[in-house]
């Protein structure tokens, strides 16, 4: 209840490691491909009886002593680690994408896990399950997804089946566009009918409710990547990126001063329109 | 207003770049102690039209020359990003330290930027003042903050005079526990009076309100650091770290067989209560 | 700034009559249909200095004074109301529909005032636009609709053109369900572009992109309510309020003690699943 | 789990019927007070396959039958309805005072009902403890409290102990200005120690915080009625309305034409700050 690999005992972190130790044995001899961390315990209800620096060393250390015991056994399997914000806890060490792949990076963790993300867990931390999808993916972390779905009313976890074309499309889109796509993850729903169902018919519905979902979205995404039109326009947005001075800036080889010299010479930028109405209407036609 | 060093067009990046330049020289002429970047629009309104890694990554080319020219021009102020998780955009690239300290150390930048903290920024993004300071803290990175408050019924930037003494001493207890403290950064209001203040009164209530609460939290807090009576629950909270078990796991010499080897000769562990309530209700007492 | 009729200067509420009066003149002469009242800045920053009771009293007063105008000079519009909870003030009276109809109820003035639907308002509120709908809808109070949207991870107004055919559909068909429909009311899209959009052609493909929307939306609800599955699904849900006992419950002639002796006789209700997976995946057919 | 009042079964509103009955008569058998009906499944969970309008009939269908059965048995208890806007469901018939105090009004109930705020409640339909209590103070219908706490960051119902006189004082003050104060209800603390707390001890510290906050706000609240600072200034603000035009207004015989002639021999109002700052600040010397 006061988290495991961050608990203020040290007893109840070996105490987890031991647990961990057996489930992932077994999860290794059942052939397993993927073993996810849901660290729902692993964060504070309030800072005012919490050593911080402490916890989230312990956390890393755990981690550590995961990925060389995945070694040492010789699990294939990817170690996954679930991003949530809060639920039970009031805050989660592994509050969103960002703050996942940053903690990884800080303690040299980056390529020993990947990220699994739910859908409803990036509501509840401010973000779209787009937004978590690609950064997860532009970082190269993208392990897994819990394609689920809440309620942007309702402050706690639904696990909802997804439903939405609208997400379902954005979210192939990138799974299309990330090299190795979803690797030895993929598409779990972590969802249930909801509490007050009573009737087994309702299971049926919600799942083919939201594997159509996805089906269509994915139908949808290779669509879009094939005709290239928004992927056109993001290109053409972008293209002066292409050009000398862009090339100069991304290379890493242009300074302050060459900014300065290549303004006098070109004067003020031209006002451009985002055109995020265009880019949104045509979205819609795919949907 | 589609971001300065994330615009889609290098012109833009190239002019701010010479924009940033100008303001560093004056700063550095007038004697200036830190150089705040506030990226209020560097994030994006919409995913359906963005290039999310091309910007991020324009976005650390540009703190990087930053950085270079500030060697350059021998300025010796703090370097400092300023969390916001959205408005004017919907998603910005500093949405809160976890987020900011993580991209700069990906980027190997966390050397030469530390974060200003606005507290109503920490709200808007999900978190409390306490935790982003905290981060910060922990992490080597507070660099200064913006000693305002917001409503938290209310979902954007309000700016207003911090009058919370429970918060203000949280915050003077952890500037107390930050080795070299807030460095060359300080306690800038970062507050106006309400948008309907018409009268200069106003103004001399408002900033000797926060003062106030500010000047009684670094009271409140010496006296709490003095007495050490929570800092004292809390170690004997976490004491066990400082055993046999806990020192081998702290030092990252312990194994999952280790830790199985360990409990299957000490059993399960003892249920502790955190006594968030015992914690709390003394805290009260110092406020 | 400090609210118009909810102003504690006496001074403001009577020049506030004065100038709506004015408008309410000039609507007249130009025949105008409707008369909408945005309370903005009726409601308060903090109760710290606010007579809550003395402001609503005068707000009331305010709107008696504004139909009796009406009447006197013959005008025939209806007169609206736009619940909207917060923004520019921390409170606003007329915070949503249930909070509004309640108030216009209190006052007598549930016959002279319709209320004026902003869906960006409905969330911002704690509702879907389709809550909002459906009670004003119930509530004979539907008068117009500002057919706008916002993001639900914003937490301020953004007045986006509607592009979900999802909300359109529904929206659409509580419009076919009320009687008398909306009346002199209707879509109006209080919408803009993007506060970035600097090309003619945004609003061009923004004011298509929603009217489209609505279109779409009117003929799903058109073809649902032909088809007429989901409401025969709704009306078999209810059917047992057709029965003699239910029939009797909402006549108004049953009693405690009547319900004690036929659930002795009956015993206890059959467990019965809401069915919510099925609703909304026929509902999804139709989008 | 659909409702029991508002359940779409007659069968199940019978049989809840029959069992409030079994429990109003033990509450009276053995002297009780006040009754308190927890709406909390009297809502929806989708609007999708829900009769809005029949569920409202309904609910109040069943309030009245309270409310006769109360009669009849001669229970002189108050009724009470606790607001809270949705979990366990997504949207509760009872969302706030303000929607609970209209339903009443429109049902013909607002003389056998009275509302008992519960402040995690408050916070979670948008509004603040102080505002609900507040309202329902104006309105009569303040009945009872629930004075426990959330947390503003989480969006579930916590039910902490509430320890913050700041609060508290808020409270207080409205009951002392409450005519009649608080009649049969009280300060119910509605509160547990954290899931988490395995002590007894726990138990002891939480509800002496509170009492003591409660206590410390009374004690506040009474100095500030006494010292009347804060009221004189709020009565200032408002002293306008004592005026001839002031009066005239309030009474109801003022019209539009009134105004305008008015204002055409005053002018324009003065600009006055609302001194926000300073309200605040003296109200904060009291704490």
């Amino acid at each position: 209840m006061n988290g495991a690999a961050t608990n203020p005992d040290a007893h109840v972190f070996a105490y987890a490691c031991a647990q961990v130790k057996k489930a992932m044995d077994i999860t290794h001899e059942l052939g397993g491909e993927n073993y996810v961390f849901w660290g729902g315990r692993e964060g504070y209800q309030s800072l005012s009886n919490t050593d911080l620096k402490k916890e989230l060393d312990h956390y890393a250390q755990f981690l550590r002593m995961a990925a060389d015991y995945k070694k040492k056994i010789g699990f294939k399997g990817t170690l996954l680690i679930e991003p949530k914000p809060r639920e039970p806890m009031k805050h989660q060490y592994d509050f969103d994408v960002a703050t996942t792949v940053g903690f990884l990076r800080e303690y040299g963790l980056e390529n020993d896990f990947k990220v699994n993300i739910e859908c409803n867990h990036a509501t509840l931390s401010g973000h779209s399950f787009e937004h978590e999808v690609r950064l997860a993916s532009v970082n190269g972390s993208l392990g897994s997804i819990d394609a689920n779905d809440g309620d942007m009313l309702v402050g706690w976890d639904l696990d909802r089946f997804n439903t939405s074309v609208h997400d379902t499309t954005a979210i192939m889109k990138i799974l299309l566009e990330t090299p190795g796509g979803i690797g030895t993850g993929g598409l779990n729903f972590d969802a249930k009918v909801r509490r007050e169902s009573t009737d087994v018919e309702d299971l049926f519905i919600g799942h083919i409710s939201s594997m159509d979902a996805f089906a269509k979205g994915l139908k949808n995404a290779a669509k879009i990547k094939e005709e290239n039109i928004i992927d056109g326009l993001i290109a053409e947005r972008y293209k002066s990126w292409d050009s000398e001075i862009g090339k100069q800036i991304e290379s890493g080889k242009a300074s302050f001063d060459d900014m300065v010299a290549w303004v006098q010479k070109h004067g003020e930028p031209t006002l451009r329109s985002a055109k995020q109405e265009k880019f949104e209407s045509i979205y819609a036609t795919y949907l």
